[in-house]
Order: structure tokens, then C-alpha cells, then sequence
């Protein structure tokens, strides 16, 4: 053992962080970050994955994590490109995906200086965490990691960041450190559980609003629509959620509708609410004249479990008390595949539904054009649905990688509006280096629709300026191009019923393929 | 004026702006903004470029001010977008350009609860700005952007970020605010004047180390040169910088190395530095068993000029007192075009020197292959040289961008390192939208090459999985394809001849074009 060389701090992280059960690091490292690159290349610990942007980084384990049920650990460089990385970050800590975010700062001797890259990390990352701490020496270094593990898989989920001086990392002196213990979670509250009973009882009409890990629960989700059978009471769930698991043979469940005149009507009659990891529903965005708050103001909210409660146990417990059984509705029809014709948010649907392969996992960011998709394929073979939780846009073709690195045997469908993916078209290239089974079906509207009704929204009249702010033609974006440039083969079909046939044969060929859906 | 419709906040800060000079708005706007593109759309008074990622839209504003000598406006889409921008805010802002970012957030009274899209923009704003403000009425928002104004255009210019609560801009009320006073530059410094004439009296080895705005004026530069033929002093420049005039007739300047042995190796003699409008040097990074600040621990730093003193003017007065005449010392030779052969980081110095056209304006993110072009530039005709600043990488193509709309006369040729390109590669489309003659040359050696370099610096000695972190095979980027894809038309070379022929006639073109360059 006199031999061994001391084990630098770098080391003692990335020994502790896959003692603790982490198994990949997504990665966009600088020279900050070299040490981790050394220590994960001597080790052989963590499958790392690169991206050419830290959007895309900060996506996967999203993705990952979502899939995986536990958290990667990415390598960013500085608070730029943590701040790259940082929309993406924002999109995960609102699906409360667990993620541990490594990233690098100059050593604590040079952070005195006015040097290019010198800019206050923690500030940076504090508006997209929701734990942040600087490791100040290599002893303390790995025990700093575990905090950040047991922080980011805390119930429901969270943002870890932990800021990593060059020196810090590449000193002697590092201490690998025990995984922390699991989390427990809280047990059923009685109260609240006979809240609701109660609640069920009286005068309705009453509405759970489920959202976190029941919606990642099919037995939860039968046992609600027991429940519902039994009381009469409806379920909905978020608009955007961090995960699905639905299709035919599963309990479904519809999602409040994006526009705010379509989710004030959907929740106007409630007297009461029940949530189940879920928050009071509120308005995406604040409009002149609409409410911020969805639900109408003599509304009683009942919080039967909270974010951080056990959905799943507590829906169980429910229906023990109320005597209600495990339903399951029939199955929801399945479109025929769609006849030849035009491309329309109306058309896309059909051709999603009926193309979509076994076991697939679909990653929703087609904001307008894909509205239509979730409630068709319901029916569709069992499957999990990930969409874009914070708004964000920008997360579609990362998200689709990670999970894919996640369950490599699932072939992933990304629904991909074409404004919001050239944001982090970058993932692309992650996806054929890592040789991803993913289909990118890119929705070519050549605009940024969903701002024109935003532009209707506040009451303008938009003229030329305000229209070249949202159209993206001129020049026209050329997907395949662009998917050709990643090393990522594609085609383009104008017609709905060439969409279906691409999308049913990418999604059996091994590798990543893209659609450009001209609409 | 009664039948006026009442101004709101959003139009009251546009239409000051305007009357303050602002020109031009690059912009990537979501909802919270829609009333910024309703205002913008009416009055018609600034040119609105659209970026389809903030990466884009704040590498453009810098850019366009460091041509323009003035701020650009940028509209940015809440917390996240404001991160997606920060890259470019953070080289800008180390670059001393100035800007004023306007960041939409939710109405005032929506900030409170959690929709998808709520986090704390202030703190995501404030590691990336020299000022920020949130408005908070309509009736002073007007007079908020014109303190933002004030912040920007401050000597030596700074980075002002003023967030726009949507209702703020959308509810009448808004007032007209005046232009703040322009900034006057202090009167050069009479002490450190002399304190000058004694150091360079005295033993040297001096240096006088120059940045900021003496490197955008010749006659400044001619009169430092002077200067230094009068009294023996050397004079350097920062490693990088916002903009250098340079050329042909013009009296040049070199730079203090990136690598840090050979800063090091530079600066050892000196025993007096002057600094004018320039800090102390300090490595890029730290590294083990290297200091961190570059000149010699005994070497006495005297400040003639702080980075907001008038340096022009300072070194007009040092020269009086010395009695020193201008000097432009005779022009660098020019290479001949190379002979064919392969691209490599010496030959491809040549290519881009015997090509450049006349009044061109330099984009310099070239990293590790662009090294020996600064140099071997030095006697073309006279240009405008414009590098990353703060170490973000990911800044060349929109940089571009906003140089060419500032200075639509001038081709602009970008020296773009592939890694870093694809960080807002985006920003093509701008250039295709906007018809931009902008020639970019991509340096693919399909690897973070510096990063190799930084490897060997910490001692490590790398295996397959450190390598597949730093190189960017696997597949290969094509970027002519990726140009294609946003618009841009490009060619593939692989011998420095066809390279030289190739930037030759792309510059003479109108329009975007893009050369990959294989190394």
C-alpha cells in the first residue's frame, strides 16, 4: 500500500459517487475540470458521456435520471458554462429530477483575480439549485459529494451543485466517504387522509390533481380511478410532468390544458381540490384581465400528500379506507394510420399513435403542433411520456439522450418543435456518438406559433417587426441538413402519411434517425 | 393628443432608448415579452435581428458594439433565457463592451407562485452584470432604462441588465425619460504622469502593458511607440482584447501569450510595468507549481491609466512630457500565399494573411490553430481585430454577426475553432437572415486541442476515456452541412492553397459563407 500514490480530491469524488450508486457522468469539461477527467479515466467508474454544449449535458441527466430512477453527475466548466447548462438545470428542478452538478472554478489562490473566466459560481448556480456548496479542501471533498447525493435524492428531487476548485481537486489528501443513508419517506398523514375522506363525502364536484411519482405508478394510478369510480371525483394531472407511464392495459389520466382560457374552463366548476404531489395549478403565464391562480377562489385545496410525501402510499391508503378497488378503464381506441395528405396538428397525431413502436419512451417538448398526440395515443402499447417541465425550451433532443443512455433497449420518439430544438440541436451529435435508438421528429411550422397567440394575447396587432421576431423562415431551417452535419441520418416528408412510414421503420433501426415534418 | 392611445411602460422605454441612440435590438423573445415586440413593431424604431438562442443575440450586441462604439439592446426571455445569454454577457462584459440587456419576467403579481417558469432572474443576472434593477411601475420604467443606458455607456462600458415584470410593460402609464448626460473622461492623472517619467528614467527592463481603448485608437499607439523608441520601454498588450486597429501604416502591438510558461517567460526581466487602461496580468488558469499573477514578484506596477481613465489622451500627455514624436515603425512583411500542402497551424497564418481584404474586420476565436495568425497579420491592410474576451467559448459567429450590422461595408472574416464553434453555431442563421458578408473559416481538427494541452499541464497521462472527453471524431462534425442547414452555403478544403483561394473570393462575395478547414 506505501506505493499507492495519495489519492487526489478528484479521486476521492468520483470513487464515493459511484460507491453511492451513481453509474454515468454527462460531461462538458474545461480545463478547470482536467483533474475529473484524469480521475475518471483511472478509474473506469462512470460511463462518460460528452456534449458539445452544456444545455445538452444538463438535458441527459434529466433524461437519465428520469428513466433511471437515479441521478448522473455532469461536469461543467466555470459559471459560463454552468450558466449554458442552466436552463436545462431550471427545466429539471421543476420536474424535481434528482441531478448532481460537478462544476469546476479556478483555484481558491487565483479566484482573487480579475482572470477571464473568473465570475461568482455560486451566484450563478444558486437561481437553479436547491442545494449549492463550494468544496474548500480534498479531506472534506468526497464527504461535500455525499451531501450533494443525499441532497439530490431527498423526496421528490432535486438540484445538487457542487462548486469544484482546480486545486481542490487536484491536492492529495482526498478521503472516499460512505453513501448516505436512503431516504424514507413520510408515512401517509391520517389527518389529511380523513380531510379527504370527508371532503369526498359532501357536495362536489371534487378533483384530485396528481402529479411527482404516483403519475410513474400504474397501480396508484388504478387505484385513483377506483377511487374516482367510488366518489365521483375527477382526475387531472399537471400540464408538463417529469414522467408518464401510460398506454394500453394502464389507468390514463388527462393533463390541464396549456392555454389559460382552456384551463380556467377545464377546473371552473371544482369546490374542491385534492392534491397529490401536486401544487395549486397556476397560469404558465400571468395575462391582463385572467387570474394567476386556476383553480376559482372558493375552491377548498386539500393537500393529501406533498411534493415530498409518498403519493403512491397514501393513494393506497385511501382506497383502503374508502373500500375502493384497483380500476382499470377500457382501453382508448387506436387511430388507423393516417391516409395521405397535409401535415397538421391535427393529422401528426394519427401518425404518432399508429407508428409508435412497443416499449417505446416519447419526450414531448412539440409545444402547438403536437398538442393533439398525448390523448390519442392513449391506447397506444405501454409507454412513458417525459415532457418539458419548466418552460424552457430547448430540452427535446438532450432529454431524448439520456434517457436513452438510461434504457438502451427502449426505442425513444422525440416530438420536437422545430424553434424550441435549436436551442440545443446540439444533442444530436450525443445521440450518433453514443449510437442512441432515437427518432427525432422535428414539427418544420417555421415559426415560434405558440408567440403569436401570446402576441394575441396581450391585445397586438402584429406588423412585419413583430412577425419577423417570430417566423423562422427566411432563411428556412433544414433539419436534415442539420442532422447530416451531427452525423445523424434523416429525411424530410411533407405528406402525413410518409411521416407515419419513416417514423415506424426508424423506430425498429438501431441508432438515432430524423423526421423533418414539413406542417 | 386626446384620442392618443395612453403610451404603456414597454413603448415608453423603447421610444427612449431610441432617443437616447440606440439603434438596434437583437432579440430571442418569449411571452413576457410580447409587449417589448408589440412596442417594437409600432414604433418602428430600432432594427430588430432575431437569434434563435441568447447565445446568439448577446455575442451579436457585443459585437455590434465594439464596431459601433455604442450599446445594442438585447431582449431576453426570463431566468432561463437570461442563462442561456450569460456566456456572451460574461465575454462581453470582460471585454468592458456595453449593453443593456432587457429581461422579461412574470407580472409582478404572478412572481409569487411556482409556475414552470419562475426563478429568481436578479440572481441569475447579477454574476454576469456591472448593474441591475428590476422596474416596477410603468410610469419609471422609461427613466430605469435610461439609468441602464447611463450604466453602459460609463467609461470603459459595463454590462446593464434591467428586468421587465410583463405587466410593467403591457399597463399604461409609461413616461418618456431624456438621454442621461454623456460620460466625460477624467483628466489624465498628473502624479502618475510623473511618477511614469521617473520609472522610465530609472533601470528598467519596462513594459508598459496597454488594453481598452489605446488599442482602438493608431495616433495613441503611434505616440506609445514614440514613446518607447525615446526611452527603451517594451510594450504588450492582454492576451486578448475588444478590439485592436491594426495593420498596414498603423503601429502594432504584441500580446502577452495564452500558454502560461511562455507569459511567463515574457514578462521575467521587467522590473517596472506601466498599466494603461490594463490590470496586473494573471494567468488564464492556475496551475500547479506556476504562480498566479505573471509579472515578476519584484517588478514595481505603476497605474498611468485605470481601465475607465481617458488612455488616449493620458498617453498624448506622457508624450508631451517626453517630447516623444509619434513613431509607426515600418510594416510587418506580408507572406506570400502558401504553396499547396496541408492545413496545419503554421501554413493556415499564411492563407488568412495573403487573403485578407481590404478593411476587414477580424472575429478571433481560432484558440490553439489560430495562434500565428495574429503575428503574421501584422502588415495587411488596415483591419479591426476582435477576440474572445472572457474565456466563454462559443462567441465567433455571433460576434460576427453584430460587427457586420454595425459596419455593413466591411467584410468580416471569423477564425473559428470547431469546438467552440458549435456552441452557438445558431448564430449562422442570423447571418443568413440578416445577408451578413461574413466568411467564417472553422478550423476542424476534430479536437478540443487545448484541452489536450491543459491535460498534460495537471500531469496526467491520458487513456480512452479521458480522450473521448476532448476529441470530437465520432462522428466527424460536418460543418459545410450545418451551414447548409441554417442557410449559409460553404465548402470543405483540405489543402491551405484551395483555403487561401477560398477566403479570397468568399470575402469579395456578399453574403455568408462558411469554409471548413481540415487540419
Amino acid at each position: 500500500m506505501k506505493d499507492q500514490p495519495p489519492m487526489n480530491g478528484a479521486e476521492s469524488v468520483v470513487r464515493s459517487l459511484h460507491g453511492a450508486g451513481v453509474e454515468i457522468c454527462f460531461a462538458n469539461p474545461g480545463t478547470s475540470e482536467m483533474q475529473f477527467v484524469d480521475a475518471l479515466d483511472r478509474t473506469g467508474c462512470l460511463r462518460c458521456v460528452l456534449g458539445l454544449f452544456e444545455g445538452a449535458v444538463t438535458g441527459a441527466a434529466d433524461g437519465y435520471a428520469r428513466m433511471a430512477r437515479k441521478p448522473a453527475v455532469t461536469l461543467l466548466h466555470l459559471a459560463p458554462g454552468l450558466s449554458n447548462a442552466a436552463a436545462n438545470m431550471h427545466n429539471a428542478r421543476k420536474a424535481r429530477t434528482p441531478m448532481i452538478n460537478l462544476v469546476g472554478d479556478h483555484a481558491l489562490r487565483h479566484r482573487q483575480y480579475d482572470a477571464p473566466l473568473t465570475a461568482d459560481v455560486e451566484g450563478a448556480a444558486r437561481p437553479f439549485s436547491d442545494w449549492v456548496r463550494t468544496a474548500m479542501t480534498p479531506g472534506q471533498f468526497a464527504a461535500d459529494a455525499m451531501d450533494a447525493f443525499a441532497a439530490a435524492t431527498a423526496k421528490p428531487g432535486a438540484i445538487a451543485t457542487l462548486i469544484a476548485p482546480a486545486d481542490v481537486g487536484w491536492d492529495a489528501g482526498g478521503v472516499l466517504a460512505p453513501p448516505p443513508p436512503p431516504p424514507v419517506s413520510a408515512a401517509p398523514d391520517e389527518a389529511a387522509l380523513t380531510d379527504a375522506v370527508r371532503a369526498l363525502g359532501a357536495d362536489g364536484p371534487t378533483v384530485f390533481l396528481v402529479g411527482g411519482s404516483v403519475l410513474e405508478d400504474p397501480d396508484a394510478l388504478a387505484l385513483l380511478h377506483g377511487i374516482a369510480a367510488r366518489t365521483g371525483a375527477d382526475l387531472l394531472a399537471p400540464t408538463s410532468n417529469r414522467r408518464i407511464e401510460r398506454g394500453r392495459g394502464r389507468a390514463g389520466i388527462p393533463r390541464i390544458p396549456y392555454a389559460i382560457d382552456l384551463a380556467l374552463d377545464t377546473l371552473k366548476t371544482y369546490k374542491t381540490a385534492i392534491l397529490v404531489e401536486a401544487m395549486p395549478p397556476v397560469g404558465f403565464f400571468a395575462y391582463p384581465g385572467r387570474p394567476s391562480l386556476l383553480l376559482p377562489e372558493d375552491c377548498e385545496v386539500l393537500t393529501l400528500s406533498g411534493l415530498d410525501g409518498d403519493g403512491p402510499g397514501t393513494v393506497a391508503a385511501l382506497a383502503d379506507r374508502l373500500g375502493a378497488p384497483a380500476v382499470t378503464p377500457a382501453d382508448a381506441p387506436l387511430p388507423a394510420p393516417p391516409s395521405p395528405g397535409a401535415i397538421t396538428p391535427e393529422t401528426v397525431a394519427a401518425a404518432v399513435a399508429a407508428a409508435m413502436p412497443e416499449n417505446a419512451i416519447v419526450v414531448d417538448e412539440s409545444i402547438t403542433s403536437g398538442r393533439a398526440i398525448y390523448d390519442t395515443t392513449a391506447g397506444c402499447s405501454p409507454h412513458s411520456w417525459l415532457a418539458i417541465t419548466g418552460g424552457a425550451i430547448g430540452i427535446g433532443p438532450p432529454l431524448a439522450a439520456g434517457a436513452a443512455c438510461a434504457a438502451p433497449d427502449r426505442p425513444v420518439i422525440t416530438l420536437q418543435a422545430d424553434g424550441s430544438a435549436m436551442y440545443t440541436i446540439q444533442a444530436l451529435w450525443t445521440q450518433a456518438r453514443e449510437n442512441l435508438n432515437v427518432t427525432t421528429v422535428i414539427f418544420a411550422n417555421r415559426t415560434y406559433q405558440i408567440l403569436k397567440h401570446e402576441l394575441f394575447n396581450v391585445g397586438a396587432n402584429p406588423g412585419r417587426s413583430a412577425l419577423d421576431m417570430l417566423d423562422l423562415d427566411r432563411p428556412t431551417l433544414d433539419f436534415v441538413s442539420l442532422a447530416k452535419g451531427m452525423g445523424v441520418p434523416g429525411i424530410r416528408v411533407e405528406d402525413v402519411h410518409e411521416l407515419f412510414k419513416a417514423l415506424q421503420s426508424a423506430a425498429q433501426e438501431p441508432g438515432p434517425f430524423l423526421i423533418e415534418a414539413v406542417m
